[in-house]
């Protein structure tokens, strides 16, 4: 599910996400949706004590343990919906471009908040609600000239499945309100410390092809946010 | 500036905001942008021991002043930019739709986390990045049908002056991405106690022609923050 193929260099988001990436040194960390696992080897390269990187995917997990091996990582396959970890278990819990894949929001946070310990760190990064609303994750074309018109934006309020062309495959998505991923996490106590759209580079504007229409719309989203307002998460600490 | 003109309950998003106010008795607040004067009438009638409510138009505060008059409310004509308060001196900040007129952000958010009492709350509506972000503020219609296709994004990182058509006038508006309002907020400490895109009740589709299609799209946010994330703001204390 990684967009991270080429390494975390070649993510769009990369230069947003990087800076907002907690302190990893002895802290126990879960990834969820590793893809390739470029995140995860990120996280172990940087000082984790342990990381426990998750996929649905065998195919990406095989190619993460052969790129991305490293003695503190585990990689295991499951789907989220399945996954079950000891209740306060880790400091740092990363999850890719995953949610929107995912049928129930509540689920993951009811997990997620499980897993973590007090004062632990969900860093998280979604398709933006602009990107998913309207479903088709298509440019408006003008008819005549084929230009970009716009990126359109429809059912904004109406949440849930979306059936969007991946590389011409159908995928099915799923659409939520930027109030729901915000509420979602205030409402169950944790403290927003960072809200950001990753833009790309002037760099990458200047010298990626069509990465200028970029500009016209958002496209993800990054959330990070502290489980119980506190902070902390000391090392291997119990928190409460 | 404010939408507010046959009372809070006309305005669609009262639904969405009034269980996000705070419990007005014995605080000092102070309303930026105030209209008609209806949220600041709210504020006195739930027990405000002052309330200082602004406006940069002469007419509407006339009619404020006739149909919002209240022993505890201080109208005062001013530009915001013009506008200076003793530092510390309001246990709430109240700014209604007037944020995206403003050129400055920045200076907004300075202005008012100095007059804000350190754990105080700031609460202010928006036109969503959304709404804003192309210009227009319309939606885009099939040219053959005259129905509506989508409403459209465009132009969203690039922050600025937006030419909007308002009932037939132009009006100068300022385009702000959500990056800009929830980090400028979190970079000044403040803690993060709501983020809503309020959306119409089901009543107000089922009753309102045209309403069904304020579903389509996000047109407002409200953004509720605690300065220096400190609870408290006890009546009259001294916060820090």
């Amino acid at each position: 599910m990684s967009r991270s193929r080429e390494g975390l260099k070649a993510a769009g988001e990369w230069s947003a996400l990087e800076p907002l990436l907690p302190d990893f040194r002895g802290k126990a960390v879960l990834d969820l949706g590793c893809g390739y696992g470029w995140h995860a080897k990120y996280a172990a390269d940087h000082g984790a004590r342990r990381v426990v990187a998750s996929d649905i995917s065998r195919r990406m997990l095989e190619r993460a343990r052969k790129i991305n091996r490293h003695p503190t990582i585990f990689y295991r396959q499951e789907a989220f919906e399945d996954a079950e970890y000891r209740p306060g278990g880790f400091d740092v819990v990363l999850c890719s471009l995953m949610l929107h894949y995912l049928s129930s929001y509540d689920q993951f946070l009811d997990k997620v908040t499980r897993w973590l310990k007090p004062g632990g760190q969900l860093i998280y990064t979604v398709e933006h609600p602009v990107f998913t609303a309207a479903g088709s994750q298509d440019w408006e074309y003008d008819e005549t000239t084929g230009a970009i018109r716009c990126f359109p934006v429809d059912r904004y309020y109406l949440e849930g499945e979306r059936d969007a062309v991946f590389l011409g495959e159908h995928v099915t998505k799923y659409h939520r309100t930027l109030t729901t991923y915000l509420e979602g996490l205030l409402r169950r106590g944790y403290t927003l410390e960072h809200v950001v759209e990753p833009q790309p580079t002037e760099e990458m504007v200047r010298t990626v092809p069509g990465m200028a229409d970029e500009l016209r719309r958002p496209m993800m989203l990054i959330v990070s946010a502290r489980r119980g307002g506190r902070k902390g998460g000391q090392p291997g600490g119990h928190g409460m």
